[in-house]
């Protein structure tokens, strides 16, 4: 951090917002929402940590590092409670990658592994290009025409504000790779998983499924998928060079890093708000997601400076969220016999809130409206899907009943820079972010105050 | 080309645009720049050329690639006297290039080698961080501050419709090195001189004057210069490590390729215009310069369908502009002894046209009224700067004394693109395009027509 975080609670009695700290929270929502509006603390949480940190691959060094950041600066800003809680997992690492159109128009391209993709022979591999244009086509094509080639999956993704496509085109992502590998592909290359028209390749994970024997897996960045089809639509055999050097590393420590505004009520149970620490090691994990910490933590941390809530509020920097979700399955799993009171995580960049969800026992309780009406002046509307919670804190949920919140953020601009080197401090708007602390730190001072209980949620599978 | 060109003529008969091809132009320049309001002809030289060659670095086998894709092309499409005129020069070449600081934060950052730049050691440099905030204060620091040091150029530049500050701040790549070099700095990274916000470093040539001895020089992106930046911000010594592959080559051979639309008065002279064929090495080199040959020879192609202009139009494709105006001077040793009435070229990328300036032995002549009254309604206004002409033309002016014409594109993207891997197909409005290409159809339709004469132009010494 560039400026040392004073105490939170002598700005905000300085700024008039709060006498004297009282054992109940001492302004009411609307009050510490307006407050949050102007919040810097976000920022420079986001700052410190992608500058000082920069990316956290998931069971690395760096990730490491990015825990220790997080103690330090956990404490520092007066939380309870804090400590690591970490758990072992497999290790995926990047190596070298490069791509070359060999014939009908020699061309270098830009390319990434995708996560848990294997490495080709070390001077590469060189084999004719097998396209299609979209999962289905892959799907459906026999395995003559894929075997021994290298396959290129093209796809047409549009930016949306729910950015509700990353689900269908990023199954070719997901599972491109594995059906590719069962049809005797040598490798796959798909178009990005992206928005942009930049020459940074998104990357992501996926995972070799239903026995697929691991094949290197590999990213274009989208201008270069462009080419890569104005190449092929020319209708000579594209012949294609591919070094990938990725490959998994052994068994790595990953770790949650739980912090908490401990609570008056020792029954009133755990509000839980969360973000993911790790990050791809393409960027600085800026959007994805120390943007999703930043938020929650300054709303926690503007609570806890106006006074005890009545429950407590537990902030989690979980680990390994990308890779697979390794750090919300080992919080689930450790924390079972908790009362969870209300879930939720940020984990969708920077830009603002615009839909608020709810999974709870009764969908119209009293206390999701008094949620909603707190967060409707940040021009936030209640939608009505289940809420879903992310990667990190969807386990819990289910294990314990939980209910769940969603803060939904315009998308938009999101998959632009999702998993790419773009992923980078200069892509925040400042204000966007402070409307986000506001909406986190309305939600909390509703909920973690508020007496009604949401839950137990039933299982999916009973609703 | 996706689609082969079919003769234009054919097409302005279908369209109603000419009757038959007479001695003369047949259609009257609003007509013809009207008509260039629906051109096709440069997208597809643009598309060809960027996708079925791509990067074409001066004086390597992909400039040789792209020159006999031109020759192809340019007599597919009908022109005269379609010729190379080739030239040595020394060749530089790119290699591996990567930047990590090791402390305090390590993190990768994003670089790519300056032309000319040198090489590390193999297994790279590892130094202190001597950071200047513009060269001001590079130019200003003792020689203690610097030596044995990586000298580090920040500055501020922004987006400007006519691209201004590229002159000024520029000076940073074009003087940074031999400066640092001079002082005693191991090697030099700058900010990339460019106004976006994306991990792709601009790269540009620079040269080493005043006997400066060659030194790892070289760009980072602009997210990457900002991130070490604030590292720096935090007031700790920085380290870092540096690994530059780039080098001399030895000597290579480059080329101008020439093609004409023959005129009808044997006394009439030539009105040349052009763009240059080769580019930087990271991106397809389509806004630089791709665009620019697109723009001017679908002007030309619109011409010569029409008919006879009583003047030449002569296209030029230049050689090797990048690293340092080697085609321009070749073709003005080549064609001193020509009489050249009047001379442009388009090298700003492919946004529109929005400014016309005159070289001319009277400012005010007669004939450049009529060229700017046919360019006003395409929202071209006149300036009162005389024209450079830019680095292929400006020689063959300077030696001839012809008269110059330049055409400002809108400068406010280009920056963003310019020099980096991001300088693909993508970037290209089809519709600006356009505009440029009725403005060049425009200007060829009087200037090639009209008797009167502009030039020649005194020497600027005598001006």
């Amino acid at each position: 951090m560039k400026r040392p975080l004073a105490p939170l609670f002598a700005t905000f009695v300085a700024a008039g917002i709060v006498a004297l700290p009282s054992a109940a929270i001492a302004a009411d929502p609307a009050v510490l929402r307006d407050a949050a509006l102007k919040d810097d603390i976000a920022f420079d949480i986001l700052e410190g940590l992608t500058t000082e940190v920069g990316q956290r691959l998931a069971a690395t060094p760096a990730e490491a590092r990015a825990r220790e950041w997080a103690v330090t600066e956990l404490r520092r800003a007066g939380f309870a409670n804090v400590h690591v809680e970490t758990f072992t997992m497999p290790v995926w690492q990047r190596g070298e990658e490069t791509a070359e159109i060999m014939s009908p128009f020699p061309q270098k391209l830009v390319v990434a592994a995708l996560g848990n993709s294997s490495a080709t022979p070390a001077g590469g591999i060189t084999a004719e290009i097998a396209a299609f244009d979209g999962l289905d086509a892959l799907v459906k094509a026999p395995a003559e025409a894929v075997r021994g080639k290298i396959v290129f999956v093209n796809h047409h993704m549009a930016a949306q504000q729910d950015g509700g496509s990353y689900g269908e085109i990023g199954a070719i992502r997901r599972s491109g790779p594995s059906i590719a590998s069962k049809k005797g592909a040598l490798a796959i290359v798909i178009r990005s998983i992206g928005t942009d028209h930049h020459r940074v390749p998104h990357t992501g994970v996926q995972n070799w499924i239903d026995g697929a024997r691991p094949i290197p897996a590999a990213a274009l960045s989208v201008p270069d998928a462009e080419q890569l089809a104005r190449v092929l639509d020319r209708g000579k055999p594209v012949t294609l060079h591919l070094t990938i050097g990725a490959g998994m590393a052994g068994t790595g420590t990953s770790g949650n890093v739980i912090a908490e505004v401990p609570g008056r009520d020792p029954k009133g149970g755990i509000v839980l708000v969360g973000g993911h620490l790790d990050s791809w090691d393409l960027g600085t994990g800026t959007i994805d997601d120390a943007s999703g910490l930043a938020i929650v933590t300054a709303a926690a941390r503007r609570i806890m400076a106006s006074g005890q809530p009545r429950r407590a509020i537990r902030i989690v920097w979980f680990g390994a969220e990308e890779p697979g979700g390794f750090g919300g399955d080992a919080y689930a799993k450790a924390h079972v016999g908790e009362k969870h009171v209300l879930v939720g995580e940020s984990d969708s960049g920077a830009d603002r809130v615009w839909k608020v969800d709810f999974t709870a026992a009764d969908p119209k309780a009293p206390l999701t409206v008094r949620i909603a009406l707190a967060l409707a002046p940040l021009g936030i509307t209640r939608g009505n899907a289940p809420a879903h919670g992310g990667t990190d804190v969807a386990p819990i949920a289910r294990v314990t009943g939980a209910p769940v919140i969603d803060l939904h953020q315009d998308a938009t601009r999101y998959f632009d820079i999702h998993h790419t080197a773009d992923d980078t401090l200069d892509k925040v708007d400042p204000e966007q972010l402070r409307q986000n602390v506001a909406a986190w730190t309305a939600l909390l001072a509703v909920a973690a105050e508020d007496g009604e209980e949401l839950g137990p949620v039933a299982p999916a599978s009973a609703r």
